[in-house]
Protein backbone atom coordinates (compact mmCIF):
# COMPACT_ATOMS: atom_id res chain seq x y z
CA UNK A 1 0.00 0.00 0.00
CA UNK A 2 2.73 2.41 0.73
CA UNK A 3 4.09 1.90 -2.78
CA UNK A 4 0.80 3.26 -3.81
CA UNK A 5 0.60 6.33 -1.86
CA UNK A 6 4.35 7.47 -3.05
CA UNK A 7 3.32 7.23 -6.44
CA UNK A 8 -0.17 9.31 -6.00
CA UNK A 9 2.45 11.80 -4.18
CA UNK A 10 4.94 12.40 -7.22
CA UNK A 11 1.64 12.34 -9.36
CA UNK A 12 0.12 14.86 -7.32
CA UNK A 13 3.65 16.67 -6.90
CA UNK A 14 4.12 17.12 -10.78
CA UNK A 15 0.27 18.56 -11.12
CA UNK A 16 0.48 21.26 -7.63
CA UNK A 17 4.28 22.19 -8.74
CA UNK A 18 2.45 25.43 -10.95
CA UNK A 19 -0.04 26.05 -8.33
CA UNK A 20 -0.18 29.78 -9.01
CA UNK A 21 -1.10 28.96 -12.01
CA UNK A 22 -3.82 26.68 -12.02
CA UNK A 23 -2.74 23.78 -13.96
CA UNK A 24 0.07 25.88 -15.98
CA UNK A 25 2.48 22.63 -16.51
CA UNK A 26 -0.53 20.47 -18.51
CA UNK A 27 -1.90 23.51 -19.99
CA UNK A 28 1.35 24.34 -21.29
CA UNK A 29 2.39 20.96 -22.60
CA UNK A 30 -1.13 20.59 -24.43
CA UNK A 31 -0.57 23.86 -25.76
CA UNK A 32 3.12 23.11 -26.80
CA UNK A 33 2.02 19.93 -28.27
CA UNK A 34 -0.87 21.39 -30.77
CA UNK A 35 1.53 24.33 -31.77
CA UNK A 36 4.04 21.42 -32.73
CA UNK A 37 1.91 18.95 -34.90
CA UNK A 38 -0.27 22.03 -36.49
CA UNK A 39 3.17 24.57 -36.98
CA UNK A 40 6.33 22.00 -36.58
CA UNK A 41 8.74 21.68 -33.86
CA UNK A 42 11.69 24.16 -35.01
CA UNK A 43 9.19 26.74 -36.25
CA UNK A 44 7.46 26.92 -32.97
CA UNK A 45 8.58 29.23 -30.51
CA UNK A 46 8.20 29.39 -26.53
CA UNK A 47 6.47 32.94 -26.85
CA UNK A 48 3.65 31.04 -29.02
CA UNK A 49 3.59 28.38 -26.50
CA UNK A 50 2.96 30.50 -23.80
CA UNK A 51 0.87 32.62 -25.28
CA UNK A 52 -1.24 29.48 -26.80
CA UNK A 53 -1.48 28.53 -22.90
CA UNK A 54 -2.50 31.98 -21.74
CA UNK A 55 0.77 32.55 -19.58
CA UNK A 56 3.51 34.23 -21.00
CA UNK A 57 7.38 33.08 -21.01
CA UNK A 58 8.56 33.75 -17.74
CA UNK A 59 5.74 30.94 -16.23
CA UNK A 60 6.76 28.88 -19.21
CA UNK A 61 10.47 28.93 -17.58
CA UNK A 62 9.54 28.12 -13.99
CA UNK A 63 8.09 24.90 -15.63
CA UNK A 64 10.52 23.71 -18.19
CA UNK A 65 14.35 24.59 -18.79
CA UNK A 66 13.82 24.54 -22.12
CA UNK A 67 11.53 23.98 -25.35
CA UNK A 68 12.53 20.52 -25.68
CA UNK A 69 11.37 19.84 -21.64
CA UNK A 70 7.84 20.01 -22.39
CA UNK A 71 7.54 17.32 -24.22
CA UNK A 72 8.93 14.88 -21.64
CA UNK A 73 7.37 15.83 -18.68
CA UNK A 74 5.92 12.20 -18.09
CA UNK A 75 9.85 10.80 -18.04
CA UNK A 76 10.87 12.54 -15.20
CA UNK A 77 7.17 11.13 -13.71
CA UNK A 78 7.73 7.58 -14.86
CA UNK A 79 11.43 7.91 -13.36
CA UNK A 80 10.15 8.55 -9.61
CA UNK A 81 7.40 6.01 -9.96
CA UNK A 82 9.94 3.21 -11.34
CA UNK A 83 12.88 4.11 -8.27
CA UNK A 84 9.59 4.88 -5.73
CA UNK A 85 8.09 1.03 -6.18
CA UNK A 86 11.57 -0.06 -5.95
CA UNK A 87 12.62 1.08 -3.22
CA UNK A 88 9.07 -0.04 -1.44
CA UNK A 89 9.00 -3.24 -2.42
CA UNK A 90 9.24 -5.72 0.59
CA UNK A 91 12.79 -6.32 1.96
CA UNK A 92 13.94 -9.49 0.74
CA UNK A 93 11.74 -9.50 -2.45
CA UNK A 94 13.37 -11.55 -5.57
CA UNK A 95 15.00 -8.90 -8.39
CA UNK A 96 12.43 -9.85 -10.95
CA UNK A 97 9.61 -8.65 -8.45
CA UNK A 98 11.17 -5.46 -8.27
CA UNK A 99 11.80 -5.14 -11.33
CA UNK A 100 7.70 -5.60 -11.94
CA UNK A 101 7.34 -3.91 -9.22
CA UNK A 102 8.53 -1.14 -10.99
CA UNK A 103 6.42 -1.67 -13.89
CA UNK A 104 3.31 -2.03 -12.28
CA UNK A 105 3.65 1.90 -10.96
CA UNK A 106 3.78 3.22 -14.63
CA UNK A 107 0.32 2.12 -14.13
CA UNK A 108 -1.18 4.97 -12.63
CA UNK A 109 -0.37 7.31 -15.33
CA UNK A 110 -1.11 5.42 -18.50
CA UNK A 111 -4.54 6.72 -18.80
CA UNK A 112 -6.61 7.45 -22.22
CA UNK A 113 -5.58 10.67 -21.97
CA UNK A 114 -1.87 9.94 -22.35
CA UNK A 115 -2.15 7.30 -24.82
CA UNK A 116 -3.88 10.06 -27.44
CA UNK A 117 -1.27 12.80 -26.19
CA UNK A 118 1.63 10.16 -27.12
CA UNK A 119 0.16 9.09 -30.56
CA UNK A 120 0.79 12.79 -31.73
CA UNK A 121 4.26 13.46 -29.91
CA UNK A 122 5.60 10.21 -31.54
CA UNK A 123 5.13 12.15 -34.83
CA UNK A 124 6.63 15.38 -33.61
CA UNK A 125 9.68 13.36 -31.91
CA UNK A 126 10.46 11.32 -35.29
CA UNK A 127 10.98 14.79 -37.25
CA UNK A 128 13.33 15.71 -34.76
CA UNK A 129 16.79 14.24 -34.26
CA UNK A 130 16.77 16.97 -31.66
CA UNK A 131 13.93 16.00 -29.73
CA UNK A 132 15.34 12.16 -30.32
CA UNK A 133 18.42 13.27 -28.73
CA UNK A 134 16.57 14.55 -25.50
CA UNK A 135 14.50 11.05 -25.22
CA UNK A 136 17.01 9.01 -24.85
CA UNK A 137 18.74 11.31 -22.29
CA UNK A 138 15.39 11.24 -20.28
CA UNK A 139 15.41 7.35 -21.00
CA UNK A 140 19.18 7.18 -19.28
CA UNK A 141 18.07 9.13 -16.74
CA UNK A 142 15.50 6.63 -15.61
CA UNK A 143 17.81 3.79 -16.25
CA UNK A 144 20.71 5.89 -13.67
CA UNK A 145 17.37 6.19 -11.38
CA UNK A 146 16.52 2.52 -11.39
CA UNK A 147 19.50 1.64 -11.45
CA UNK A 148 20.47 3.77 -8.15
CA UNK A 149 17.64 2.18 -6.58
CA UNK A 150 17.97 -1.53 -7.11
CA UNK A 151 21.86 -0.53 -5.63
CA UNK A 152 20.12 0.77 -2.22
CA UNK A 153 18.42 -2.73 -2.06
CA UNK A 154 21.91 -4.33 -1.88
CA UNK A 155 22.00 -5.87 -5.28
CA UNK A 156 25.79 -5.41 -7.21
CA UNK A 157 26.34 -2.86 -9.22
CA UNK A 158 25.84 -4.74 -13.11
CA UNK A 159 22.87 -7.03 -11.36
CA UNK A 160 21.87 -3.16 -10.92
CA UNK A 161 22.86 -1.97 -14.63
CA UNK A 162 21.03 -5.27 -16.01
CA UNK A 163 17.88 -4.81 -14.00
CA UNK A 164 17.32 -1.01 -15.21
CA UNK A 165 18.14 -2.20 -18.95
CA UNK A 166 15.09 -4.67 -18.41
CA UNK A 167 13.22 -2.42 -16.88
CA UNK A 168 13.44 0.08 -19.84
CA UNK A 169 13.44 -2.52 -22.20
CA UNK A 170 10.38 -3.93 -20.88
CA UNK A 171 8.02 -0.62 -20.61
CA UNK A 172 9.34 0.39 -24.01
CA UNK A 173 7.96 -3.19 -25.57
CA UNK A 174 4.80 -2.77 -23.42
CA UNK A 175 4.47 0.74 -24.14
CA UNK A 176 4.78 0.00 -28.18
CA UNK A 177 2.22 -2.93 -27.91
CA UNK A 178 -0.24 -0.51 -25.58
CA UNK A 179 0.16 1.75 -28.22
CA UNK A 180 -1.15 -0.77 -30.93
CA UNK A 181 -3.88 -1.86 -28.88
CA UNK A 182 -7.39 -1.02 -30.80
CA UNK A 183 -8.51 1.23 -27.72
CA UNK A 184 -6.81 2.08 -24.15
CA UNK A 185 -6.43 -1.06 -22.19
CA UNK A 186 -5.21 -1.15 -19.03
CA UNK A 187 -1.31 -1.23 -18.55
CA UNK A 188 -0.55 -3.51 -17.01
CA UNK A 189 -1.19 -6.50 -18.76
CA UNK A 190 1.47 -5.37 -21.33
CA UNK A 191 3.63 -4.26 -19.00
CA UNK A 192 3.47 -8.15 -17.43
CA UNK A 193 3.85 -10.17 -20.73
CA UNK A 194 6.35 -7.74 -22.09
CA UNK A 195 8.58 -8.53 -18.90
CA UNK A 196 7.44 -12.42 -19.05
CA UNK A 197 8.80 -12.46 -22.60
CA UNK A 198 12.06 -10.65 -21.92
CA UNK A 199 12.67 -13.38 -19.02
CA UNK A 200 12.08 -16.12 -21.40
CA UNK A 201 14.75 -14.72 -23.30
CA UNK A 202 17.39 -14.42 -20.26
CA UNK A 203 17.52 -17.43 -19.74
CA UNK A 204 19.17 -18.44 -23.64
CA UNK A 205 21.69 -15.50 -22.76
CA UNK A 206 22.24 -16.94 -19.44
CA UNK A 207 25.55 -19.09 -18.57
CA UNK A 208 24.65 -22.68 -18.55
CA UNK B 1 38.65 -14.99 -41.23
CA UNK B 2 35.70 -13.30 -43.23
CA UNK B 3 34.69 -10.84 -39.78
CA UNK B 4 38.06 -9.93 -39.60
CA UNK B 5 38.69 -8.79 -43.21
CA UNK B 6 35.19 -7.27 -42.85
CA UNK B 7 36.39 -5.38 -39.83
CA UNK B 8 39.40 -3.82 -41.31
CA UNK B 9 37.56 -3.10 -44.69
CA UNK B 10 35.63 -1.07 -42.45
CA UNK B 11 38.41 0.29 -40.28
CA UNK B 12 40.25 1.73 -43.46
CA UNK B 13 36.93 3.19 -45.18
CA UNK B 14 36.57 5.46 -42.05
CA UNK B 15 40.49 6.68 -42.95
CA UNK B 16 40.17 6.63 -46.48
CA UNK B 17 37.21 8.68 -46.70
CA UNK B 18 39.11 11.67 -46.59
CA UNK B 19 41.84 10.66 -48.82
CA UNK B 20 41.96 14.47 -50.97
CA UNK B 21 43.11 15.61 -47.46
CA UNK B 22 45.55 12.94 -46.27
CA UNK B 23 44.17 11.69 -42.42
CA UNK B 24 41.84 14.92 -42.72
CA UNK B 25 39.18 13.17 -40.69
CA UNK B 26 41.76 12.12 -38.01
CA UNK B 27 43.31 15.63 -37.65
CA UNK B 28 40.43 17.23 -37.33
CA UNK B 29 39.37 14.74 -34.35
CA UNK B 30 42.24 15.87 -32.68
CA UNK B 31 42.77 19.45 -33.04
CA UNK B 32 38.76 19.56 -32.04
CA UNK B 33 39.66 17.38 -29.06
CA UNK B 34 42.50 19.88 -28.31
CA UNK B 35 40.62 22.75 -28.67
CA UNK B 36 37.58 21.28 -26.28
CA UNK B 37 39.85 20.68 -23.18
CA UNK B 38 42.02 23.74 -24.12
CA UNK B 39 39.00 26.69 -24.61
CA UNK B 40 35.62 24.35 -23.98
CA UNK B 41 32.92 22.83 -25.95
CA UNK B 42 30.97 25.24 -26.36
CA UNK B 43 33.51 28.32 -26.71
CA UNK B 44 35.35 26.35 -30.05
CA UNK B 45 34.25 27.09 -33.22
CA UNK B 46 33.80 24.99 -36.22
CA UNK B 47 36.44 27.43 -37.92
CA UNK B 48 38.53 27.21 -34.85
CA UNK B 49 39.04 23.37 -35.41
CA UNK B 50 39.48 23.46 -38.84
CA UNK B 51 42.29 26.01 -38.81
CA UNK B 52 44.13 24.15 -36.11
CA UNK B 53 43.65 20.75 -38.45
CA UNK B 54 45.28 23.40 -41.21
CA UNK B 55 41.87 23.19 -42.77
CA UNK B 56 38.94 25.21 -43.94
CA UNK B 57 35.08 25.14 -42.69
CA UNK B 58 33.76 23.77 -45.82
CA UNK B 59 36.35 20.64 -45.94
CA UNK B 60 35.43 20.29 -41.56
CA UNK B 61 31.32 19.62 -43.31
CA UNK B 62 32.74 16.99 -45.74
CA UNK B 63 33.96 14.71 -43.15
CA UNK B 64 31.24 16.01 -40.22
CA UNK B 65 27.73 17.31 -40.02
CA UNK B 66 27.90 19.12 -37.14
CA UNK B 67 30.53 20.31 -34.34
CA UNK B 68 29.12 17.63 -32.00
CA UNK B 69 30.33 14.50 -34.47
CA UNK B 70 33.69 14.91 -34.90
CA UNK B 71 33.77 13.30 -31.19
CA UNK B 72 31.68 10.48 -32.50
CA UNK B 73 33.41 9.32 -35.23
CA UNK B 74 34.51 6.42 -33.29
CA UNK B 75 31.16 5.26 -32.46
CA UNK B 76 30.11 4.73 -36.13
CA UNK B 77 33.00 2.62 -36.99
CA UNK B 78 31.88 0.62 -33.33
CA UNK B 79 28.37 -0.11 -35.08
CA UNK B 80 29.71 -1.12 -37.65
CA UNK B 81 32.46 -3.30 -36.53
CA UNK B 82 29.59 -5.20 -34.41
CA UNK B 83 26.95 -5.48 -37.20
CA UNK B 84 29.69 -6.95 -39.25
CA UNK B 85 30.97 -9.21 -37.11
CA UNK B 86 27.33 -10.92 -36.55
CA UNK B 87 27.23 -11.35 -39.40
CA UNK B 88 30.03 -12.65 -40.24
CA UNK B 89 29.55 -15.47 -37.63
CA UNK B 90 28.98 -18.90 -38.38
CA UNK B 91 25.20 -20.47 -39.32
CA UNK B 92 23.99 -21.65 -36.53
CA UNK B 93 26.08 -19.98 -33.96
CA UNK B 94 24.39 -19.59 -30.77
CA UNK B 95 23.29 -16.31 -29.98
CA UNK B 96 25.80 -15.57 -27.03
CA UNK B 97 28.54 -16.32 -29.57
CA UNK B 98 26.96 -14.09 -32.12
CA UNK B 99 27.55 -11.37 -29.07
CA UNK B 100 30.48 -12.04 -27.93
CA UNK B 101 31.77 -12.12 -31.88
CA UNK B 102 30.83 -8.46 -31.62
CA UNK B 103 32.52 -7.64 -28.65
CA UNK B 104 35.77 -9.30 -30.20
CA UNK B 105 35.32 -7.54 -33.19
CA UNK B 106 36.47 -4.32 -31.00
CA UNK B 107 39.66 -5.18 -30.37
CA UNK B 108 40.93 -3.70 -33.72
CA UNK B 109 40.22 0.03 -32.66
CA UNK B 110 40.93 -0.22 -28.95
CA UNK B 111 44.40 1.16 -28.76
CA UNK B 112 46.52 2.85 -27.06
CA UNK B 113 45.67 6.19 -29.20
CA UNK B 114 41.94 5.86 -28.85
CA UNK B 115 42.66 5.25 -24.69
CA UNK B 116 44.38 8.68 -24.50
CA UNK B 117 41.85 10.48 -26.36
CA UNK B 118 39.00 8.70 -25.00
CA UNK B 119 40.37 9.77 -21.09
CA UNK B 120 40.01 13.67 -22.87
CA UNK B 121 36.95 12.76 -24.60
CA UNK B 122 35.00 11.61 -20.87
CA UNK B 123 36.29 15.00 -19.19
CA UNK B 124 34.81 17.25 -22.51
CA UNK B 125 31.43 15.22 -22.73
CA UNK B 126 31.07 15.58 -18.76
CA UNK B 127 30.53 19.12 -19.10
CA UNK B 128 28.20 19.31 -21.71
CA UNK B 129 24.44 17.68 -22.06
CA UNK B 130 24.43 18.74 -25.32
CA UNK B 131 27.49 16.04 -25.91
CA UNK B 132 25.76 13.47 -23.44
CA UNK B 133 22.70 13.64 -25.63
CA UNK B 134 24.58 12.98 -29.13
CA UNK B 135 26.72 9.97 -27.31
CA UNK B 136 23.22 8.65 -26.57
CA UNK B 137 22.19 8.61 -29.94
CA UNK B 138 25.03 6.88 -31.59
CA UNK B 139 24.54 4.47 -28.62
CA UNK B 140 20.88 3.94 -29.26
CA UNK B 141 21.96 3.77 -33.31
CA UNK B 142 24.83 0.81 -32.57
CA UNK B 143 21.98 -1.12 -30.55
CA UNK B 144 19.78 -0.19 -33.87
CA UNK B 145 22.68 -1.82 -36.44
CA UNK B 146 22.84 -4.96 -33.95
CA UNK B 147 19.29 -5.43 -33.04
CA UNK B 148 19.03 -5.56 -36.79
CA UNK B 149 21.99 -8.00 -37.69
CA UNK B 150 20.83 -10.45 -35.01
CA UNK B 151 17.19 -10.36 -36.80
CA UNK B 152 18.78 -11.00 -40.01
CA UNK B 153 20.37 -13.87 -38.30
CA UNK B 154 17.04 -15.26 -38.00
CA UNK B 155 16.37 -13.97 -33.83
CA UNK B 156 12.89 -12.98 -33.18
CA UNK B 157 12.30 -9.07 -32.54
CA UNK B 158 12.90 -9.10 -28.52
CA UNK B 159 15.52 -11.48 -28.57
CA UNK B 160 17.75 -9.37 -31.35
CA UNK B 161 16.59 -6.02 -29.02
CA UNK B 162 17.55 -7.99 -25.75
CA UNK B 163 21.13 -9.50 -27.11
CA UNK B 164 21.81 -5.49 -28.62
CA UNK B 165 21.40 -3.98 -24.97
CA UNK B 166 23.47 -6.90 -23.71
CA UNK B 167 26.01 -6.56 -26.08
CA UNK B 168 26.14 -2.32 -25.25
CA UNK B 169 25.92 -2.81 -21.93
CA UNK B 170 28.92 -5.12 -22.02
CA UNK B 171 31.04 -3.34 -24.07
CA UNK B 172 30.22 -0.20 -21.67
CA UNK B 173 31.49 -2.07 -18.39
CA UNK B 174 34.29 -3.34 -20.39
CA UNK B 175 35.50 -0.05 -21.56
CA UNK B 176 34.81 1.59 -18.18
CA UNK B 177 36.93 -1.27 -16.42
CA UNK B 178 39.82 -1.00 -19.59
CA UNK B 179 39.76 2.52 -19.22
CA UNK B 180 40.60 2.23 -15.01
CA UNK B 181 43.56 -0.38 -15.78
CA UNK B 182 46.54 1.28 -15.12
CA UNK B 183 48.49 0.70 -17.99
CA UNK B 184 47.13 0.08 -21.92
CA UNK B 185 45.88 -3.99 -21.91
CA UNK B 186 44.04 -5.94 -25.15
CA UNK B 187 40.69 -4.89 -24.43
CA UNK B 188 39.01 -8.55 -25.24
CA UNK B 189 39.43 -10.06 -21.70
CA UNK B 190 37.53 -6.80 -20.38
CA UNK B 191 35.01 -7.73 -22.97
CA UNK B 192 34.73 -11.63 -22.20
CA UNK B 193 34.93 -10.94 -18.19
CA UNK B 194 32.25 -8.05 -18.67
CA UNK B 195 29.81 -10.51 -21.18
CA UNK B 196 30.72 -13.09 -18.71
CA UNK B 197 29.59 -11.15 -15.62
CA UNK B 198 25.89 -10.37 -17.74
CA UNK B 199 25.30 -13.62 -18.09
CA UNK B 200 25.90 -15.12 -14.98
CA UNK B 201 23.41 -12.08 -13.47
CA UNK B 202 20.65 -13.26 -16.46
CA UNK B 203 20.46 -16.34 -15.08
CA UNK B 204 19.13 -14.54 -12.00
CA UNK B 205 16.30 -12.90 -13.92
CA UNK B 206 15.45 -15.85 -16.36
CA UNK B 207 12.28 -17.56 -16.06
CA UNK B 208 12.66 -20.50 -13.78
Amino acid sequence: MNSYVMRFDRVTYAVTMGRWEPNARERLETAALDLFVENGYEETTVTQIAERAGMNRATFFRHFADKREVLFGGEDVLAGLFADAITAAPSGAALTDCLWSALAAAEVVMTTKLRTAASRRILVVARSSELQERGLLKHARIATSVTASLRERGEDELTARLGAEIVLLAFNIAFERWMRAKSCEPFSPFAQAALYDLQVRTAELSHA
